[in-house]
């Protein structure tokens, strides 16, 4: 199994790049890494590590898309850039699966244009994920399509519960509807009509709520992406404004320095579950091949979890599954 | 200036409702409260408490809205009820404000359907208190217009703007549109139509998003009431997610008691903030009239502070605020 890598995405590229795919090796047997990126740079960096020279090859990709780009000019002006060269290489077969930490936008673009749709899909998708008290669960549409129909939230919800179960590995995930309450006639019109084409899906456990989110109430959490970016922007920024207050609050206590230990001690355990680097990245739903992307700020050990998540992708077959669950 | 208070809404009804009108009283000398509910039961709970005849009073109201009803037929059939019957009052000039802990579709439909709407204003709206972390600012709509025109949203930007000057004492409150992105061209059409409209607006700054609610970004957050209504009810349910985790850490981590109590107050301290209580409830902007709501939930603390927000609603003239600011 091939996963290309986007050497030359995020913050601390390549070295993140190279020392996740590194780990991810030593995770899984079946995986061998493309790099891709400008040779030189790449080669230059790998030197500094010892590894297994028939599992990482270099792809010659001399472009590089900024994080701030605007997406669709990117795409279309840098062809030999990783990202556009990474999802050709996959379109051609020659490797199973692409990720990236670079720009999301140009990513979601790309795999769109390049890798199409997958068959039965209206519009791709991208997945979030959602921290809870009871570990990462699936937000869906996370801002790829802030105008949907019911048909495209009943395929979103179907993704996502097939990538739940095959990768993220939540047995019978409980698809809930984001909505303003729990009884069937609540909400928007689009709300309505997608509550009845989800009624027939055996996991739906209908509306929820916004108070359902945090304690797990459901595994596959289904909205536009309009809702679903300003829900999860919200959710990501949980973490600083906490550590505000808490820093606050040791000061107004006046803590001594091993009070504040313990303090720190426990909420660094309450924070856990927050850490979006244990999972690495998310997953377009819907392109006909596999394409993830993650936060710029990806450390190796990030790197390292999205590849072996596109590599759970490959093995569980997720688009053959989501291709039949859509013909149920 | 006459307050009237549903004295039958909420949960600890009406024991919170007449406590809280004493220390309302005590707080601002102008206030006369008038009780709504059947007069038997509030007549007896009244007579345990010691206070200046002359500015509490009682006004029979026999029916009660239950807090599980159906807003628009409970309104429509108990027209002796609490609600009815106080927003009646007011209608006919005999009372300056009505405030209630009970049923808020009920009072919502009943507040709509009775004041009647304010000059110049396209739809009412519910605003919504949301924590941050520089205390609570205003969130509009909070779930009554769920699909909007940029025209509505753009109003209660402006109403919510006069909200949070006159009544919460923000000064120069920013308003921000919750969006995906701070660009201009973000988002969906309604979206772009409205930030065109608000960009006349001296203190709009623009698109901000889900990350900037915490951070308090802006003081005023409009949106519509599908958006407002999920991302307050996530909001609503961190405290008690937080305090999950926290327990959790502590068991882990297995603190003395002492260490146990060093770590309950700092996090105390830090979730105050949250504290609904506080602010007591919020309004209905864009009706004929004052209309506050509060939580079933609602303590004495609730219902004074809900009393002085409506206090000061009626002597800033936040109505006619609204009504000239609409009109530049």
């Amino acid at each position: 199994m091939r996963i290309a890598v986007d050497a030359v995405g995020g913050d601390s590229y390549p070295k993140v790049q190279i020392e996740g795919a590194i780990e991810a090796l030593e995770k899984n047997d079946n995986i061998n890494v493309i790099l891709l990126g400008p040779e030189e740079l790449i080669a230059k960096e790998l030197n500094n590590y010892s590894f297994n020279k028939n599992k990482i090859s270099i792809f010659n990709a001399p472009q590089i898309i900024g994080m701030d780009e605007s997406p669709a000019k990117a795409v279309k002006m840098k062809v030999k850039s990783s990202i556009v060269l990474g999802l050709a290489l996959q379109k051609k077969g020659k490797c199973d699966a692409f990720i990236s930490a670079g720009n999301t936008g140009a990513l979601l673009a790309a795999s769109t244009f390049i890798l199409g749709k997958l068959e039965g899909v209206l519009r791709p998708t991208i997945a979030a994920l959602y921290p809870t008290i009871k570990g990462f669960r699936l937000l869906v549409d996370a801002g790829a399509n802030l105008e949907v129909k019911p048909e495209m939230l009943y395929q979103f919800a179907i993704m996502g519960k097939v990538y739940s179960e095959q990768v993220l590995g939540v047995e019978n995930p409980r698809i809930g509807l984001l909505n303003v309450g729990e009884e069937e006639e609540k909400g928007t019109e689009v709300l309505k009509e997608t509550y009845k084409l989800l009624s027939k899906t055996p996991n739906f456990i209908g509306n929820i709520e916004g108070r359902d989110i945090l304690p797990c109430n459901a595994d596959v959490f289904v909205c536009d992406g309009l809702i679903g970016n300003i829900t999860l922007k919200f959710g990501e920024s949980l973490v600083e404004a906490f550590q505000i207050l808490i820093g606050q609050g040791i000061k107004k206590n006046k803590l001594s320095e091993e009070q504040q230990q313990i303090v720190l001690k426990v909420i660094s355990d309450v924070i856990s579950p927050f850490d979006y680097q244990a999972v690495g990245g998310v997953p377009f739903l819907g392109v006909d091949g596999v394409s993830l992307v993650g936060h710029g700020s990806s450390s190796s050990r990030a790197i390292k979890n999205m590849i072996l998540n596109a590599a759970l992708c490959v093995e569980n077959k997720v688009n053959s599954k989501i291709v039949s669950s859509l013909k149920n």
